[in-house]
């Protein structure tokens, strides 16, 4: 299984973080080798330190309203080489490794594997 | 100045993506050749179509509440070449040709330059 890396981010980057109106920020899933984007979802300020914490990618879940530790269930999990936040400070990204199949519940490696006008 | 791909797609594409509360799906756009993470920002159903006819990343400026047709203003516009939307349908990926300096206001080439934890 591939670990992650604990990131200690400092207090100011993680007070500097701008949530929406649901408390929320978008968090980008990229693959640390092949830089193919993986997905995007949703962190609240709480699993934003868990992902920091653990190194590994936990979400929060809009449609069942609790945390979403990506691959506890699928055992696709995400593990944290990177992360990086926007100018603005409310946008995501992570640099991560994907263990299993790959990040879709569709069974796909990558949630954006359809594309607009065909292929 | 390089030129963007018109993308002709389908009526039920279209139909099928999945707008939030105030009309908008967040759009990433990715530089095509470097595979970098250029930014994050929100399109409608109106500047999506823009992008997809015009072959250039057209969003829509939550802060001005005005379309805001990317390097209009700045020169450093979006080219798109290939476009995406996720398996929920409520996220976008286009693969795009970074012109001018960059992507970010503050001068950068990515919008996300800055990383938790420090350099």
């Amino acid at each position: 299984m591939p670990t992650g890396v604990k990131i200690a981010a400092t207090p100011e980057q993680l007070a500097g973080v701008k949530y929406d109106a649901d408390g929320l920020v978008p968090a980008i899933a990229q693959d640390v080798r092949t830089k193919d984007i993986l997905m995007m979802a949703w962190m609240n300020a709480d699993t934003l330190r868990m992902t920091l914490d653990e190194g590994r990618m936990v979400y929060w879940s809009r449609s069942r309203q609790k945390v979403w530790r990506k691959g506890d269930t699928s055992g696709d999990g995400q593990y944290v080489h990177e992360a990086y936040y926007d100018c603005d400070a409310d946008v995501l990204l992570f640099l991560v490794e994907q263990d299993g199949k790959g990040a879709c519940h569709t069974g796909e490696y990558s949630c954006f594997h359809r594309r607009f006008g065909g292929e």
